[in-house]
């Protein structure tokens, strides 16, 4: 099939050549004397990615679900209580490895397409005079339905009642897309993966860890090794790692915090609200809805649009993909078939967006969606070329 | 700027990863012993690609000018007379060529939009009885103004007349694109270059030799050495070459061909045709024309599409490229400021094409071009759609 | 400094451009449904490189450290009773790592330079006949000290006991370079990774599991949910994965695994006979020793050169690295100082070896220690070169 | 095979990682209006490495062998005298075409092994009263044979006697990695290729052109058009070519350009002489001379190695080849079979020497060279340790 593969999926995302470059690279002794030189820098900059000063920004060879295991069992002990609000196949899935761990999991199921439950958390917490939780869990951007949470306002639950939990937070489709503040908003275990705002291949596991959370590892009971903190942190330090470290990756992640240390945060953020925007008129232009149930949700990365009662979203992927090599996002358990997804999250611009607004299109009428062709298009193109100014 | 770059521009064109990852080799030697088991089989499947048996196909370390270069020098001699068409920047620049190499130069200016001049050909070929005329130029795909001249009705005038001159063709933006039958058409002398059909980088120089023009070689005056086919094609017939050729860029050629065979000549022509289709139906929705004066020479790897009087088609160029980093071809020479064009050649599809088309929209919009917002999009996609069946 | 880095380190290894290139491709949706026609042939060759039919073979993101720990986790439970010996640091930090996993290790001191303790496993495993010891541990390649051990021995104790401990094995430094029999040594657990024998970037975890392992795996109690067995396997079934895969890294599999079958196991193993030939050669005629106590524990992927009392092997070390541009693998733990390693396995071939054993004794001579210039390449030379035929 | 391919010819020459990532690019619009930011250092940046103020350095899609020709084509017309000294291979390459360009020849065949015939061009330029010469050719570094001429020699000639001859230089295996100063040595034309000193990829010529030279053009006969000087000038001087450049090998040259730069253009010519050394060091344990009649005409970047009488050179290479993965560079014409060749240039460091002449030494012997197995190996290792400093 001729042509370039249009990614938009919520990751991977489509990796830029300076990425690709920097990867292509021989292997290396990494206890050489000069492996520090290009770790350390690394380290430092990834905590001005995660926004934090005093916490440590760990990589491990991995993906997020791994770092959802390092947050666990480096912080918990066995029947330790967490309280997480269940809105997504990713928050779904985070609370289901806590209770492979033995931990009690207190989960709340909201319905698909709100946001973590405030309003529960308030009152267990409130509750919780004892502490018996011990962690409260948020996906910050739940890549399933396309709903961003507001991590601040569970920072604000847990502050005003002074309630000790660690806030453990899964920014995997949000870290480097969106605003991120691990710092201001008390984040004690922030999980992203390399693929997504990274704009790198699949392969890391990025984990950003308080000092309050490796306070809590000293005591944590859950046994760990490989994802072990202070072994990584104390080596880290050095510019070294415990063992063996995907070293070609880190060649990428290099180039990828370069790249979006250039870009700067705040503009890498207005520039996927502008991208995210124009798929999001596209959507109201086909006359169809987003999962999202509230403009205050939308996400930023991700868009699940909503396929018409009695049509088959499945189908919309199947036709995007083999008939445009368009490759969509499916909707996942409670929400298969009724849903496609949409990335727009990396390393995007309008015309990427555009080529996949018209790929899914066209999916969508050959799959018998009565839409307009060419509508969503229009409305995206109107919307690009409006917000913002000529080149003089 | 993030997002790839939009490379909607007739050359070079975007370049498969298969390609990129051919030419990622380390140096080697051009005279070991091995070499010939890689480029005998690259010598014979570049005549399936010609669609020559009778021919040889040779590759220069160079461009499209230099197989010009290579044609005229090989061939001809001092004083000898050529024929030729000026209907475009590069028919036009063939031509001054030529008299660069104290060739006489008949020629006959057309307007631009317009094809071979067949007439003034027949008119001029059946008076020269003398055949003073040693060579027909035509420039099969005019790349600057997007017209396909009929190369089988100017090998027919020449064989109804029994006129031995040699028939020169430019390929470069037609070759391994659209329909070019090297030895059915009897073209004498083919010349393409690395950037366009074949989807590679620039740096070849690619030239398809007819038994004929070997033979006018051997009496022809004008110097040359770099170019020289003799000596090209007595070291071909080993596996070597008589000087130091561009060794990545073959590991190219043999990927690029490679996928040229896979897709099959006939499928490329088609999905050129299709996607061309999409994109002249995109012009039409815009309420726009092509420079292309008629149907029948509608380049199928190229279109030039002309702005409204008063507006100025450097501007839409210009805002493509700094607002949606999508790079148009510019209108050259005579046309300057009147017409952009849209490459669709090499490796593309559907989506592909409605990225540039979007953009040339926000553009023409940024530029005071009043067309529909979507109009053109809306187009394509409905005869993109529309001309092919879902999948089962 | 000018010149590529001569990686003599036991790992990573030289990698070959094939797979360099094979990693250079774009992201691709890892849940596409034209992903299972890439990985489901890598799992089942993976197979063929393990030696196992009845067996799988599971790929990790992360290193041949992530697979000890799934090894562990997945099939023993807390206070299980583990049997090792411990001859160098990768055998140490396996039965570390088994007590932070709340394992009892039965682990007897071995001095470095010898292999596995097959009298005391022997004495141990008779001894228990309540088969309290649920895992046996072998260190197959002491990458520490370059000592090869004989699991096929363990095995035979194992059986001829009738002892229905799990073998498993740490097989990071010999799988895909030296002989390894996993199905029919009875290898329960292999462990390997990807930057040795399979001539790859770091990044990758690779473990062989048995029938038996994993029927020992539904009742094992350690929690896991990263390095579940399970899951993985019944996605793997579809060609998928639980989690985001490493999807660059696996194209460089392919490519390696493809370059391992062409060559042949069986001739990959008697390279690295005659290339760890050479190298010992080179060690006599230097006068020094290796750490190996005996000529059968000489391990053909690495030597350990003890280095004269007095001197000082990091010095070694340190004036091949910064003047020569030679990495050199350093002594480890108890060793440190007294030897330097020189990894000779993967994509390796006689010069490359020579280049090493040149650095090797320039950097020996800038630190000090008294050999013949030029005698260890003089006694491999000599070996290479009678050890083969010339070329007809 | 296993291994990487030791690459000893004098060129193409070992390309760094550097080089190889920078043209691991996608294709870009060679008229976009930033392409000229790329650009323009390079043109800059290549005066310094040719070391010109005043003069051009000009690139071109080809080869030396181009530049050969675009020297001759620009400056001289049909039937002008040209001077010069044969006494190898590329410098009868350069005699033979300027024959085929109609020039007349004024050449001395010199022993191979001897450099420019400096006594003989001043007695013909002393009797050439009428400037009939107009063009004297020098070979810098004769490849062939390992000679390095001296160019300043020769300039001196030419001032002493006012004689205004253009001074054309054969630096494509000097420029770039041993001493070469074109403003300085009154360097009218200066002949480089991409693959020796530059470190890259063939597929480029490179040409330094003075003022003078420039002037010389205006009247110059010999007609050209590709290799044309005038428009080239014009054009690079806002950034761009009067045809399609090579884009993916100039993202090399400016890699290369970096390292060069970055290495200073005098610590390469230094390394280069102790690469060199150590070679020679090693030949003469060998017991062998090399073609190179003199100490003074050594070359610091290939060396010609002459085997015993009734030895064949050509098996040496071939078992070079076909044994131990090693591409030596062979005799040519008049020389063939009698000498094989060794290049030491570009990015070459001492262990990649050692590896060169170790392959050597396997391959002599097995060729029935009566060598000690080592000797040269442990000469140069003798060398390279004693010439520098232990690291402290």
């Amino acid at each position: 099939m001729s042509g370039f593969n249009g990614l938009a999926i919520p990751g991977p995302t489509n990796m830029p050549f300076e990425i690709r470059q920097a990867m292509d690279v021989a292997l290396q002794d990494h206890r050489a004397p000069d492996f520090p030189k290009f770790t350390l820098p690394i380290f430092r900059d990834l905590k001005r990615i995660f926004q934090t000063e005093t916490g440590h920004v760990l990589v491990f060879s991995g993906s997020g679900t791994s770092c959802w295991e390092a947050a666990l069992a480096n912080t918990l002990s066995p029947g330790d209580h967490v309280l997480t609000s269940i809105y997504g196949q990713f928050s779904f899935l985070w609370a289901q490895m806590c209770e492979r761990f033995g931990l009690e999991v207190e989960a709340i199921d909201v319905e698909w397409g709100e946001g973590v439950a405030l309003d529960f958390y308030e009152q267990r917490l409130s509750a919780d005079k004892a502490h018996a939780i011990k962690a409260v869990l948020v996906c910050h951007n739940e890549t399933a339905t396309g709903v961003t949470s507001d991590v601040a306002a569970v920072r604000k639950i847990l502050d005003d009642l002074a309630h000790p939990a660690l806030l453990m937070v899964d920014g995997v489709s949000s870290i480097g897309a969106i605003e991120f503040r691990m710092q201001k908003w008390g984040v004690d275990l922030a999980v992203a993966g390399s693929q997504k705002g990274f704009m790198m291949p699949t392969g890391l596991g990025i984990i950003g860890v308080s000092q309050k959370a490796l306070e809590a590892s000293k005591s944590a009971k859950l046994p760990r090794s490989f994802f072990e903190f202070s072994k990584m942190i104390e080596m880290n330090a050095d510019g070294y790692f415990p063992y063996t470290p995907a070293v070609t990756l880190l060649h990428g992640l290099r180039a990828s915090i370069d790249m979006m240390l250039a870009e700067g945060l705040d503009n890498i953020h207005a520039r996927h609200h502008r991208l995210a925007t124009g798929v999001r008129r596209a959507v109201k232009a086909w006359d169809l809805t987003l999962c999202a149930k509230d403009p205050a949700l939308y996400s930023d990365t991700v868009s699940a649009v909503v396929v018409p009662d009695g049509m088959d979203a499945n189908d919309v992927i199947k036709q995007a993909y083999s008939r445009y090599n368009l490759s969509l996002g499916g909707g996942l358990s409670k929400v298969a078939g009724k849903l496609f997804r949409i990335g727009h999250l990396g390393y995007l611009n309008e015309l990427m967006v555009l080529s996949a607004l018209g790929g899914a299109e066209m999916a969508m009428l050959d799959s018998g969606i009565k839409i307009e062709p060419g509508a969503g298009l229009a409305a995206a193109v109107d919307y690009y070329r409006a917000s913002g100014e000529r080149s003089a």
